[in-house]
C-alpha cells in the first residue's frame, strides 16, 4: 500500500507554479532528498513502462516522424530529480529504437536521439544531470519553464512523456484565497472532505491548466507525435476522502488545527493554505483533451499503481517518501519546526488508522493515458 | 589594466575538462563566486559586440538560413555561470533579429529564436537559471557536456559563440605528468618561462583540442552558420612571459615553491600541478582552422581587451576576480588553507612589481575570429 499512496505523490513537488510559493522536491543527495527516497517511484514506472511499448510498436509512426530530418527528440515534462526520471527516458528511448528496427529495418542507421528534461527553473537540475551515465548514446538538453507554456521550438519534438506532474496546479485558484468566498477553505488543506465550491474551484483550475498543456504541446510536436501521460486520478464520481491520499490530506489538515490550538501555527496560516494537487478523474480528463481539440485519445486506463503491494504498511518509511515529495510545498508556508512537528505526528496518526488505510479504495488511483498529435 | 588580465582569465576555469580535476568557476551568488565578481569581463564583451554586430550585418545570409525551418538557434559554449552569459547572449540574439529585419523586411514574423547555454556537466545551470529575465522573448536550453565533443543534434545550430573558453585545454598533456619527459615541467605551474618542450605540449595539446571543437561544431550547425570566438591570445612570436597573465603564472609557481620551502604543500604537488590553459597565437589558430577545413575564416584579429583602462590596478580587487575564476582548479589540488595563502600572498607580490605589471604588453591580447561553415 505505500506505493499506492507514494505513487500518486511521486512526483507532487516537481512542477509546482503555485502563486504562493516556488516548492519543489527535496534536491541533491542528502537523506531527506527526493533522489534518495524514490524507490517506489521506480517500481510503479516499470509497470506502466510494458504499456508504453505497447502503444509506441502499435501506434508510433517513426518512419514518418523521422522523414523530414534525422533528429529524434523525447521530452520529460515535470522531470524532477533523480535516477527514476533518467531510466524513465532511457526506457523510452530504448522502445524508440526497438520500433525503428521493426518499421525500418531496411534503414542503414538510427536516428539520433536527443532526451529533453523540462521542469520549473527552481528544479536542480544540477544533480539531475549527476545520474546521467557516461557513456550514453544520446544527447541531453535541460529545459526550465512552466510546462503550461511553450518551452521548445515548434514542431521539434517527436514524442513527450509526463510522469505524475501533470496533477500540480499552476496555482491555486483564486476563490480559495477569497474569505469571503464559499471556497473559502477553513481549516482545511485540499478539497477532500471539503464543501463542493472547494472541489469545483480545483477542477475548474485543472481544466483550465490542462488545455495549456495540451496547447503547448501541440505547438511544440510534429504531427503524429506521441504523449504519455501518467498520473494521479480516481474513479468518475468517487469523493478523494475514499482514498488514502485523501485519507493523509484530512490527516495532515487535523494535525495542522492541532498545532493551531498548541500555539505552533496560526489558524490563519491553516485557513490560507491549499494543497495545488488535483487528481482528475478519467471522464473530466477525455473531456478536456476533446475540449481542446488538438490530440486524439489513442489509449486511457485507470490503472491500479502498486498491484504486486500487498500486507502492511511500514508507515514511517512510507512518510518519509512522501516527505521528500512534499516537504517543499509546507515549508514555504510553515516554519521549519512545524515541517518537523507535522510529519512526526503524520506517523503516529496514520498509525492509528492503519486498518482503515489498508482496506480504502486502492484500484484504479492512475490515469494511464497515450495521445497523438493530429 | 585589471581588465588586460582578467579578461584573459575571465573564463578560464569554465570548460575545464582536465583528466586531473574536475575545477569550474565558483558558482552561486556568494562573495567569491564568479557571478558577483565578472564585472570586467562584461566591459570586455561590449567591445567585441559591436565587431560582432558588423561581421553579422555583411555575412550571415539569416534568410537561407531559416528557409528549412522557423527555429533560429544561438548556442553559448563554455557559458559559465552569471548575467554576462546572459548579457552577451541577449546582444547576439539583438543582432541577428536587426539582420532579420534588414534583409526580409516584408517577412511576416520573425522566426522562434532559442538561446542554448553549454558547459561542463559540473556548471551551475541552476544558478545561470536563476539570471534568466522573467519577460524574455525566447526559448532556453541548456546543454551538458564537453564542447570537444558533439552535444547537439547535426545540423540544428545557427550562430555559435564561444568567449574565453577555448583556452581551456581538454586534458593536460601526458608528458606534463611523465617525470621523465623533457616536458616535465619543475617547480613551474604552467608554459610561461618553462623549457620549449613544455610549451610544445601544450601547443600540441590546444592544436588537437581545436580541431575537436572545430569538427563537433561542423556537425552540429547547419551550412553558412557562424561561430563567433573570443579568447586569450598573443601575438606571434611572443614570449608569454611578457604578458601579464604570464608574469602572474610564475608569481604564482614561485609563491607554491616559497609555500614548499616552510612545509605548506609538498614539491612534488607543485611539480605535478599545471594550468591547462593556452592563449593561441593567431597564426596556430589560423593554421588549425585550414587543417581542419570545415570553416572558413571571416574575420581574424587580434585586440586590446581593454583599451580604455588606464591608470593603476586596484590589486586586492583584480586577484578577487582572479581567483573566481581559477580557484577551483587549485582546490582540486592543494588544500583549503594553501589556497588561502596562495591568494594573500598573490596580492603582496603582485603589488612589489605593479610598475612591471604597469609597463608590459597588453595591446594585442584577445584573439577575435569569425568563422563560417562550408
Amino acid at each position: 500500500m505505500a506505493a499506492l499512496v507514494s505513487d500518486s505523490l511521486a512526483k507532487e513537488n516537481k512542477d509546482k507554479a503555485s502563486e504562493n510559493s516556488t516548492a519543489q522536491v527535496i534536491g541533491g543527495h542528502g537523506t531527506n532528498s527526493y533522489s534518495n527516497n524514490s524507490s517506489y517511484q521506480r517500481l510503479s514506472a516499470n509497470v506502466v513502462t510494458k504499456k508504453i511499448e505497447d502503444a509506441i510498436m502499435k501506434n508510433l509512426d517513426v518512419e514518418t516522424l523521422s522523414s523530414t530530418s534525422n533528429i529524434f527528440r523525447v521530452a520529460d515534462f515535470g522531470c524532477g530529480v533523480g535516477s527514476n526520471t533518467i531510466n524513465s527516458m532511457q526506457d523510452l528511448l530504448q522502445i524508440v529504437e526497438k520500433k525503428y528496427i521493426s518499421q525500418c529495418p531496411t534503414s542503414s542507421q538510427m536516428p539520433e536521439f536527443q532526451v529533453i528534461f523540462n521542469d520549473q527553473f527552481t528544479n536542480d537540475f544540477n544533480t539531475l544531470f549527476t545520474y546521467l551515465p557516461q557513456d550514453k548514446q544520446y544527447l541531453v538538453a535541460s529545459v526550465p519553464g512552466s510546462f503550461h507554456n511553450q518551452v521548445l521550438p515548434k514542431s521539434s519534438l517527436h514524442l513527450a512523456h509526463c510522469s505524475y506532474s501533470l496533477h500540480w496546479l499552476s496555482r491555486l485558484p483564486k476563490e480559495l484565497r477569497d474569505e469571503r468566498s464559499p471556497a473559502w477553505n477553513k481549516g482545511k488543506i485540499h478539497y477532500t472532505s471539503a464543501p463542493p465550491e472547494v472541489l469545483m474551484a480545483y477542477a475548474t483550475q485543472f481544466a483550465e491548466d490542462l488545455d495549456d498543456f495540451l496547447s503547448a504541446r501541440g505547438r511544440e510536436m510534429v504531427s503524429g507525435g506521441m504523449v504519455v501521460i501518467v498520473g494521479s486520478s480516481i474513479p468518475d464520481g468517487m469523493p478523494y476522502s475514499q482514498v488514502v491520499n485523501g485519507i493523509m490530506y484530512d490527516c495532515m489538515g487535523s494535525i495542522l488545527m492541532d498545532m493551531v490550538k498548541t500555539g505552533s501555527i496560526s489558524e490563519a496560516d491553516v485557513d490560507a493554505f491549499n494543497l495545488p494537487i488535483y487528481a482528475c478523474p478519467p471522464g473530466e480528463f477525455i473531456e478536456g483533451v476533446e475540449r481542446n481539440g488538438l490530440f486524439s485519445i489513442e489509449v486511457i486506463e485507470l490503472m491500479n499503481p502498486a498491484p504486486w503491494l500487498k500486507g502492511p504498511i511500514d508507515i514511517p518509511v512510507f512518510v518519509k517518501h512522501v516527505r521528500a515529495a512534499m516537504e517543499g510545498m509546507f515549508s514555504n508556508h510553515f516554519p521549519r519546526k512545524a515541517i518537523d512537528e507535522l510529519f512526526d505526528h503524520l506517523v503516529l496518526k496514520l498509525s492509528d488508522i492503519s486498518q482503515q488505510l489498508e482496506s480504502c479504495y486502492r484500484d484504479g488511483l492512475q490515469l494511464f493515458a497515450i495521445l497523438k498529435l493530429k
